[in-house]
């Protein structure tokens, strides 16, 4: 272990002794060997006490770090520090670590690098803010950014309308055609000659074909825009940097997913992907310039960070929210109790100004579009309004809160089985064509199982007070519709409003229970293809379906009881497998409340179930976005800190040795510590004797994209008079967001020996804390804060640490 | 100069010379010249420029500093330093330091205190989280802390339904007797012999006894509950400690003081103080003790500190909301809005829980006192059910524009005619006695303007759409009754009920034009009285009286524009003024939303008067709340940095030398220099040469309520066998909220040569800054972490200065 201490010996520390410089190695092994050294220590954990040393792994860091220490402009040996993008630590062994399993196994996942949320305030920028101190500009800035929120809110709300319409368009299109096809081919009323091949070869076509095309873009063209967008949209607020997640080419490929998905009839809905769309729109619009396109409109300069962008992406989700329910509260609250970890007056303001606005928007177009003239479109309570104020008696609270119950065990059951068959689909499908064929095959499966269940259940009932625009006569009598083929042959979400509206008595109890059950199953093989689709309406239907399912055995049983309601029971079986499901309680509540028009008294019902589903489903697992974003290991920050790291302290978790800077560095020392590190942050420290850098007094953090620009543009001192004068902060935002890597910096050469001033570029007021405080308390000022990355220093501003948001990700 | 440096030494630096103890001078002197000093420096303002030194005041320092230095076991010259209680500083001028004019304002204003919203995680604490840290406790916890917030629901709503039922049958039985007294004394139809002097003296009677009594009440026995008690529980949240504003006694004078003043007559309403009374009960209820009742049922010990009472007072004053309007995330956004600055998903969960239970147990116990046995009980909605969806035409959205100018401008007017009479009022009625007249003369002046009203204004409307209990027929014809006696012979809240509701053609443009000028003044004047009373209602009224007007004005000259509904611009009208008044924007909207069961399109027309009104109104002066709270110099934090600090450093605002203690000091330091100064934090250094206690690294914070309850018990390292094995987080938390102060801590005789080993009672963790690092960053961190003290280190982490909420606030 001694002679492993001098190889991977702190940087700086051998250089008194001045031998010659021997690089035998690249980058590229080196994080080969990261990732080696991650993975052998999983296979060894040591976490059974705090404390305990790590047991090291000699011959990989001898692959490593073979390096013999130079002088000042020379690399020297680079310790792996664990900022964001790296996942390896604690080589140091000089004082006991006690060591969590989590980022052995983070080790392996992908990078995740994080966003910067914190604002940088160097020098820079005081000069920039010192120059607009004015009155006048802060308000501009101000007016500017409100003209954006609204803005925002009006496109996020066209989108929305177009991909609204076009669906509904298409579908009615559709079923009309299969509707006209039945009438042709299966011989009314007569029992005997049960047919329906013809239609349901046209309706596996109808079905096949957009599902092909729109799982084939999702697969070859963008494969981020899989899924409902909500986990993304998520991680993204939290400050997990997912890469394209905003780009325009993303929200293209989404809308014509999600059109193609649901026109295809698959068991999904468009309100996940309108809040990811709403989040592009928002990350777009506010930058004032397009990457894809190549096209900067010098607009919106001062917003061009990821602090500001986040809280326009903030907006963009609730006016995407919003113009899925018509539900502007519930809009703006599911932004906050998804995303926001801060919470800020004038930004929630401006969100919900954003979410209105974006209400107010579809309804003009919705209502034009139905070709109504006042502002009364009712489709914007898009599950239906209930006309009548729904009524309960003391006594079914109880049975409100089984309903509740049932959805949580439904809805964990349904996460549970639903990850399951994501792993089973990422081990064994990992070719992009079988990702294509699997959803084909679950297109077919749903029209299959659809049309079985049209053709042995016979499900008759009376026309007259037939909610369905396509009342399919099919093997019943003159006046009389199938009541299968209602539940079937529209949209999900038109089936979801049948649910909660139709009149009693309108199914028979086999078809819903064969519904829920085939839907159920229908919908969890759904989430996880690679189709853009949301989770929010098959799980709606699901619980719809069985809670009025509940509602008419139990009138069957006791048909005294006429409180059974059975659109009541629909509504709040909804909301419980939307509770077991999703578990965002706060805001789905409201979201409920608003897209129905129950009044405020039957809030409580909806809450009961919503509650008793959540608790319970929180006993067995996470919600459904939760586990997504677990399964993809993305390092998202919970609310509070995780149990598992009460009692632990800041040395328990930090990541060390650091590599360091020197406020006044050697231009060749910082181009070669990026290129054999790929850590993202880096103390700055000064108060340093020769080259022991680690040592100094930590006096600020500097990003590395911020270096990578400092080596691109030559910032150097020895040239200072060239770029003094006009370097700004623009210069630094003018490379936003796409930092170019240090491969593109050309070898240094003639400025090989030229130095570096951090002291304007580097932010001087990271947050430090000491190795000794406790990690819940870190925790929360990393995430109040919105930090990236945290120095721990000892009792002498002497750098101990660094802790970024992997080391609090436990798995 | 020089001279003074000498005097006003750091502590410890003179300590060399060990020099005999001189004790010239008691610890009221001190603050005495402390304050004296800040009005001098007020006199002297330098504002003029950043880094401009400040002008010194040498002879009040001789007063109060002539103690020459002791050794380790004496008290030193304890310079002054600006922690919380105390508000001077800048002592020393080793650097030029810009001085703002605010702390020197701040120096004559009464010394509010900060809580302790920060969690102090010392050894006792965190033995404390390891003894629990098994997942079951932390359920528990959990539970428990569930169960205060349903119980806080629920007590609050029975509390304002008690307000409320006795409200209404007391109005009730009050207008009903003089609707009997008008009828018996005022000859029907006889228009020539008007004789109103009996009703008026009745009235005046009615309205007088409530008025004086409440009055009485308020001044005499609780000062604190005059006026609505959302300032005070705004500021509360925001961590300023106002004296008694969370006691039972409180409660009981606001409950009794609001009913007499609504019953009174008073132009006010019932709102604030619902909510005021809602965070008492959060407060008490959380406790599980009374110090009132000196009872101590010993439950929810592990609540007893700031932060866990600020949570249940956040959700208090939701339910508080919820139950006075009736709106569950009305109140639950209010309680955002005005209160929480940090967004935690659970606490927001639990307080929207809190409304909801708080809204179903009022609607229980309102349906049950109106006998309906189902729970559609309509009067939640409290200011009427728009039973028809409110349509509104594109060319309309302008007309809502005015509107909310015009309320913006109303507003404005009103907040600042409103200062300026409290503002006189403060002057030139002192004495108790005077306040209680006052209100009585302000009761007297409404009625009197009633009558005149009355009187003069023959407003006769024909019987039957009659929507008011009495129908004073007065003057009018049989089958008449009179439309302005229907105005004022009710609450206020009833009124804007009526001005919402009423058909069009109920009053006269006169009556309204009056009414609305006559309520303006009268809203006016009652705002401030020493009773307690609301001000949303009186600002409701005030806005759908003139809403109403403008519409029926319009419609007299535009006879045909028939889209003039005047319900529907009373609405606008009163959400324009309450936004022109009180600029709660987000929680407004909804709340009015809610209580008038307008339909989601109908948002966005609110909206646009509200944003209006709030941005004219911010024009000109701030919301009423925040005006009362700056009236009162309360040192709460904006959301944002002030203007004025943008481009100030740390260095610029903080405030030194500070007072510190060494890891390991003497008993009698801490003893006589907590006699001496009044500042409520200490930072704790080690690595002490001697004496020079301020040249030691920073490792803690300790409290000055710390400090006394380790004198109190006598913690100290010569005794340590006693008290060790007994001593937990309990022994401090026992004296929690009311700390003794030091006068109750006996003289030390015998052990004052005892040592206080601080180790385990500091808080190991303060937060700490930079002297560079720029006030809005730290203004950020301050407010979103809810610290009390921050700390200022340099680079070799030892203490330069220490920043306060009070160095955040500027005037």
């Amino acid at each position: 272990m001694g002679d492993l201490k001098a190889l991977i010996s702190i940087d700086g520390e051998s250089s008194t002794e001045d031998d010659p410089i021997v690089i035998q190695k690249e980058a590229g092994p080196t994080s080969k060997a990261v990732q080696d050294f991650g993975l052998h220590q999983s296979e060894t954990p040591s976490t059974s006490a705090r404390g305990a040393t790590l047991s090291r792994n000699n011959h990989l860091l001898d692959v490593d770090q073979p390096l013999i220490m130079g002088n000042d402009s020379v690399p020297p040996n680079i310790p792996i520090n664990g900022s964001a993008g790296s996942s390896n630590r604690n080589i140091d062994n000089s004082e006991p670590i006690f060591h969590l399993r989590s980022r052995t196994a983070a080790a392996s996942t992908p990078n995740y690098e994080s966003l910067d949320y914190e604002v940088c305030e160097n020098t820079l920028f005081q000069d920039e803010q010192r120059k607009r101190l004015t009155e006048r500009f802060s308000l501009r800035k101000d007016i500017i950014r409100w003209i954006i929120f609204i803005q925002i809110g009006i496109i996020t709300a066209l989108i929305a309308c177009t991909i609204d319409i076009i669906i509904e368009e298409l579908s009615k299109r559709k079923y009309t055609f299969l509707y006209n096809s039945v009438k042709e081919n299966v011989p009314l009323s007569d029992a005997s000659d049960r047919d329906l091949l013809i239609p349901y070869l046209y309706w596996l076509l109808f079905s096949i074909v957009p599902v092909a095309f729109g799982a084939a873009m999702v697969t070859y063209i963008e494969p981020i825009t899989a899924g409902s967008g909500i986990p993304q949209v998520k991680s993204y607020l939290n400050g997990v940097k997912i890469p394209r997640i905003v780009r325009i080419k993303t929200l293209a490929v989404k809308a014509i997913g999600v059109i193609t998905s649901v026109v295809g009839g698959l068991a999904g809905g468009k309100e996940g992907p309108m809040i990811h769309a709403g989040a592009v729109v928002a990350a777009g619009i506010s930058q004032g310039k397009s990457t894809t396109f190549v096209k900067d409109f010098r607009i919106f300069k001062a917003f061009r960070d990821d602090h500001e962008k986040r809280d326009f992406v903030l907006g963009g989700g609730a006016a995407g929210v919003s113009a899925a329910f018509g539900a502007p509260i519930g809009g703006m609250l599911f932004s906050l109790e998804e995303a926001a970890s801060f919470w800020n007056q004038n930004l929630i303001w401006r969100t919900l100004v954003a979410s209105i606005i974006s209400v107010f928007t579809l309804n003009i177009v919705l209502s034009a579009y139905h070709g109504l003239n006042d502002f009364t479109f009712t489709g914007l309570f898009n599950l239906g309004k209930f006309d009548t104020p729904l009524k309960f008696d003391y006594f079914e609270l109880p049975i409100f809160m089984i309903l509740g119950v049932t959805g949580g065990l439904l809805g964990a059951a349904w996460n549970s089985l639903n990850t399951k068959i994501n792993k089973f689909r990422k081990r064994f499908i990992p070719w992009k064509i079988g990702k294509v064929l699997e959803a084909i095959v679950v297109a077919m499966m749903g029209v299959t199982l659809a049309c079985l269940m049209i053709y042995f259940i016979n499900d008759c009932r009376p026309l007259g007070n037939d909610p369905t625009n396509n009342p399919v006569q099919l093997f019943c009598e003159d006046n009389e519709y199938n009541a299968v083929a209602a539940l079937w042959f529209q949209t999900p979400e038109a089936t979801v409003r049948s649910l909660f509206h139709d009149p009693p008595g309108s199914h028979k109890i086999l078809t819903l229970a064969l519904f829920t059950v085939v839907y159920y199953v229908l919908s969890c093989a759904t989430f996880g293809l690679n189709v853009s689709l949301g989770v929010f309406i098959p799980t709606a239907l699901v619980g719809a379906a069985w809670g009025r399912l509940l509602a008419m055995l139990t009138y069957y049983v006791f048909p005294q009881a006429e409180f059974l309601h059975p659109g009541k029971y629909a509504l709040i079986g909804a909301a419980a497998n939307l509770g077991g499901v999703l578990r965002m309680t706060i805001s789905l509540s409201v979201i409920l409340m608003e897209t129905t028009g129950v009044e405020t008294s039957f809030f409580f019902p909806l809450i009961i179930a919503l509650i008793s589903a959540k608790w319970v489903g929180d006993y067995f697992n996470e919600g459904i976005y939760d586990t997504q974003i677990q399964v993809n290991h993305v390092p998202m920050l919970t609310w509070e800190p995780l149990p598992q790291y009460k009692g632990l302290k800041a040395r328990d978790i930090l990541s060390k040795p650091v590599v360091c800077i020197k406020l006044h560095d050697s231009a060749n020392y910082i181009y070669q510590m990026l290129k054999k590190c790929d850590h993202n942050g880096f103390p700055v420290v000064d108060d340093v004797r020769g080259d022991r850098r680690s040592e100094g007094r930590v006096c600020g953090i500097i990003l590395r994209s911020q270096l990578i620009v400092i080596l691109l543009k030559s910032l150097y001192v020895e040239n200072k008079r060239f770029w003094l004068p006009e370097t700004s902060i623009q210069t630094f935002r003018d490379v936003y967001p796409r930092y170019p890597s240090i491969k593109s910096v050309r070898k240094l050469d003639d400025k090989i020996n030229y130095t570096v001033d951090l002291s304007m570029f580097m932010n001087p007021s990271p947050i430090r804390v000491n190795p000794h405080d406790s990690v819940p308390r870190i925790f929360q000022i990393f995430r109040a804060l919105g930090l990236r990355h945290l120095l721990v220093i000892n009792n002498e501003n002497r750098i101990a640490g660094i802790i970024t948001r992997r080391d609090f990700i436990y798995k």
